[in-house]
């Protein structure tokens, strides 16, 4: 280890590489720990998430350093650390999860009720997520690392494939939760909203799981023209507000088995202003009696750039009756990641999953990851990928 | 089969028994079915949901007869009912289901998608449930007889218990549905928001599920000393409107396992007026992190009576964002009672589930029916029974 | 309807194209339905378990009109139906199923408790399955239509793609079935026992469940090069006994994921003699601890022709001991078709289920069934399908 | 920590109580470990499976210290140990697992691959699992401790009802899980195959999941009588040898929806001889069409003691045919207790489980065990639960 460095947050839209402190085995507090590992970073990927912070829609303090999305190499081990060993090539699900409370024992562990004082849940370089230090860096500490890592079977096979394994810590299992909380099975009909890296993560993700058709909607042109490359059916709705005619018009009736929300609070509608219910709304329109509603979409309970007054706490207004009277379920939350990584690793290792070209990978280094947040947040159709250690593009 | 009489609802706050016509083997459009039975209805309960209709908060059309809630002994059936015969004695589903669509060979018969023609689902004697004649009534016809009765075992058994089993055709499947979407399981800790009938049947559904505690919040203090007495704990909402506290009082902690709504759209807070989202929101806030919300209380889509224009179309200020930060889901919808009320007549029928007692079944007469509406629109602490061949009074 | 013709069994390896009674509105005891439907049969498929009887393994009765792989266009329909009309083309489950009774009502349409009253579960032209006349056949009557048929949702449609939707009767659920009782999901290791057109339909069915990789084992060189022709990778059973080395070779280690029984009673062994535990042995043994066995292959409750007295009765030498240590869990018994029927044919319309391809469909006319019997009992690697009014090989 | 004195396996028939050493932070490889915990023994229970250690139906080693139903106050914590403190009291989960293999991942703790080298799964005390020091002593080290143990809210409630909580290490969970997968729910009709303590707690779990009836077969009048006292159904196998209609008599059919197997592989038939298939050839005729049947019941890969050759391997001839005829299916494996033990603590710390007084707990002294051993295995009534601090006889 020599030399850290990382992208921290300076205020609304300023993000900068600096040198960091190296990783300690200590936990926020200073507390000294014994389940962790130290990575050198492989790869680390931006987040749409990160652009809520990165754009001032949360409360994120100036100086936090970034980066939840990791994959790394084991350097060094604690003294409780037994299934790992130096070399070993990992992934780290985003949350960060003790394995022993109430909520991971049941595979929870993106609501972890140990690993931060202030709510239920947490994950690295995150506002409010337990101050655990963020992996856009060259270096990062990984607690409870047996229980978090997931081991890659072979070195160079992952080395090989590690543009598609960087989406096993987030955006992958992201989007696959959303399809397996909307019931997504084999010969579904499925509509994801969004696409940008989560919505097309979603959509590979129903891909795979059987859906025998996958409409992605969007506003960006660039978006649905890659969407579409992919194999998936663009639904632009810049064209008019009628979702469910644009739905009948490819499957023949106004209405899917199963719909995604990879859109979150920042929603917008089609008369162009930020409306945060809107997609929710949309779901239990064109969604079928029955069915359910994945939102794999960020909600916030707290967004100070919002709207208005009720959107600052969260609030939305919502369609309830709708969705009642057509007895449907809707599924929130942070992704376990640790639930779905492994057999998504063995899709990508076994050539069934390409979710690099699907999202559009795009490896950059870890100085010009403040150009990528710029690129990133104007809506490019990419999802970027940092490559601290030179190592991916070497390849 | 000689004289029908039915409750008709011919206004806001205004129902009357009166001679109506004697069923037949048809359809609302007037065909000829031959699925069909006539039932001589032994007993039909009022439910909270036809009060919905009878304050006039629904655009229910003069003349509607009521009633949904049936159990009776079959008189005649049609050439296609190869199950049943004259005499057997059969609870009645309040859901008007095929059996042979998409949604009802998943099971889920409150949205059947082919016995109205306007929405998914169907129901006797409900503004837009598809036209089918209600049951509060001497006769009534019950179409796909043989999917939709449950047979008593037993003829004089199923008479000596007939006010529980009563209670299958409606509240206690719409009870048990919500704790078994709201997560309930042995050792749950269960808050159910409502004291009234569908809120007993909750918590009597979360009992014989194993929860471990189940607490009532109500305001009416009749109903809170009637669920205390029946061995569930009483959380009077008058006190304060710090709902976290009062569950903390009694399980130590802030949250339950698992939260059911059996209040719907005419929830009011603390402060006396409508507050149509506030049970949903406090559920939010004292359901634990991965914890399911059940919905059975009814949301509707159109509400004139509505306080707000928001509300006039269903749609109401949820706190999604805390929901989403908790991981929590929810679940709404009218309830599949066949899925559930084979095995609820089994319980019944072997002594475990007092539901008469725990609801505090009171059984008038048919012509007595209107003063019962009053009385149970006034927060009497009963469900009512019509007893339309005065069977259960005499018995 | 002109001239009904039917396949029949007449003894041990004598099957002949018969003239037959036109079928009737009739169940077998003779009672007029009004719920069932005529056929015009357009395609129908020989099935593995029909050789069991062809074969004299059981004890079917000589005079049995053959048949359980049926689809058809409607061409009359009774009073009770309501859901189709004359000219609908539609896939007939295998299984005859009241859509009434309690295991129906719970989706296990395969053991009906209504349609066969020697045991649960009926079919078409099957040994003690309640005597329904058989499908092989240029019409046949289907009882409880509205209940049981699929209707393809486009005539034009469903006619251009009938040589892979004929497998939705039978094969691909029964395929499915078993892989979804496996427990395959996304980024599973499966081994299907059998290469024969279910072992094929559960590999395909793998596939689209999203298995990383699906190994196919069996002893027919011609079988299992078809295999590999679609992509599975082949186990040839008769270079050694040892599987779990065979499985090793492919993933790495000697245990899978998932493993499918798609052999049955009338297994054997790498020595040559009938072994009818031999299969579920081996599943014990290369499946991994806490994992799940499908047995769709067929087990029987009397087997004339078996080695030994105690697998006459059904009775097999399993290790359960084995099982045991490792949790495992096992699941037996007839397909419920309609559980899985509509979503395969969204998969197939769709262009996701190569069915036809991956199990080797060959059409013949009806009338050179026998020669299809006869090919397929030497382990030709094709599905027979029958095309009694010429339309398929028209098209 | 003064003086640890241990129940020693010293050959068949023959246990003693002996001064042992006392427990250290050490993996049975020797290897020091801090994620453990010091326990000092609080109540320990003598297991069924301890039985077929002691008479010598295992391979059991002299010298190994048995017991793993264990119940204790933490005295010392490793530097790993994050959860629990010193005087904390818990209960011990009779599985050894990590908390961070694949399995424990999936909530499948009872096949841990991480802590015994030759196969799935660990045990305390037990022959085959993995080395790990018994605890029917005074002293005992537990081995991933904030994930193995469960830690009582309140000690003076813990001490209040130890004689209840005792049963959470092993026995309630274990009958829990073979109700739960046997599919027992509210209004299930049920058969337990033996009155012994783990049939018992299979009964008692069956209640608390809402069964309407629950049998219990067993040959030994005492053990009936007792479980009539409890309010459970006895079947009196002595009688005859048709079980079917025994269960007729009770419940009106001779099947029932769910059975479970608390006998395991040391069974015997009517007739009087070990006939290790029985039990499990009798669920299946029992068991409805599409039931579940659940084996807590053990069944082991090597039986030196066996009747047969077939069966020293673990090798049984079963009717599968049947059990395919009728679509079961079968559920074995050792109990993953954590999944269950919260659940069931509430259950009990709230009043609804009595479960020392349905298994007959009977608290003795450590030194006392071997005479226990005795009584037990000559079929007393009883549960015993060695008591090494004199606490719970005090109290």
């Amino acid at each position: 280890m020599s030399g850290n460095r990382g992208v921290v947050y300076l205020g609304p839209n300023k993000v900068e590489v600096q040198t960091i402190d190296d990783p300690k085995f200590e936990d926020p507090h200073g507390r000294r720990i014994e389940h962790a590992v130290i990575l050198k970073v492989l790869s680390t990927n931006i987040c749409g998430s990160d652009q809520h912070m990165v754009r001032g829609r949360t409360t994120a303090p100036a100086g936090l350093v970034l980066g939840h999305e990791i994959t790394g190499e084991v350097i060094e081990a604690g003294a409780d650390v037994e299934m790992l060993r130096k070399g070993d090539v990992v992934s780290v699900p985003f949350n960060v999860a003790c394995g022993r409370c109430r909520t991971c024992k049941s595979g929870d562990t993106g609501v972890c009720l140990h690993v931060n004082e202030s709510r239920a849940g947490g994950a690295y370089g995150y506002v409010d997520m337990g101050g655990w230090i963020g992996g856009q860096a060259r270096y990062v500490m990984v607690p409870y690392a047996d229980f978090n890592l997931l081991k890659f079977p072979d070195r160079d096979q992952a080395l090989a494939k590690i543009r598609d394994l960087t989406m096993l810590s987030d955006i992958l299992p992201t989007g696959f939760h959303g399809a397996i909380k909307a019931g997504v099975g084999v010969g579904s009909t499925v509509y994801v909203a969004g696409a940008g890296p989560v919505g097309l993560a979603a959509a590979a993700s129903a891909r795979i799981l059987g859906a025998a058709v996958t409409m992605i909607g969007d506003f960006n042109p660039e978006r649905l023209a890659h969407a579409e490359k992919m194999g998936f059916t663009p639904i632009d709705l810049s064209k008019h507000d009628r979702l469910g005619e644009m739905v009948e018009a490819v499957v023949g009736v106004p209405e899917v088995d199963a719909a995604i929300d990879a859109v979150g609070f920042e929603a917008r509608g089609h008369s162009g202003g930020e409306q945060p219910a809107i997609v929710l709304n949309q779901m239990m329109e064109i969604t079928r009696a029955a069915g359910s509603i994945g939102i794999p979409g960020l909600y916030v309970t707290e967004d100070p750039g919002a709207v208005d007054e009720a959107a600052k706490q969260g609030s939305l207004s919502l369609r309830l009756g709708l969705g009642w009277a057509k007895a449907q379920s809707f599924h929130t939350g942070q992704t376990p990641v640790l639930r779905y990584n492994r057999q998504l690793m063995m899709a990508i290792l076994h050539g069934r999953l390409p979710i690099a070209d699907i999202v559009n990978a795009k490896v950059i280094s870890l100085e010009e990851a403040p150009a990528g947040y710029q690129d990133f947040d104007k809506g490019a159709a990419v999802k970027y990928v940092l490559d601290p250690h030179d190592m991916l593009r070497a390849a």
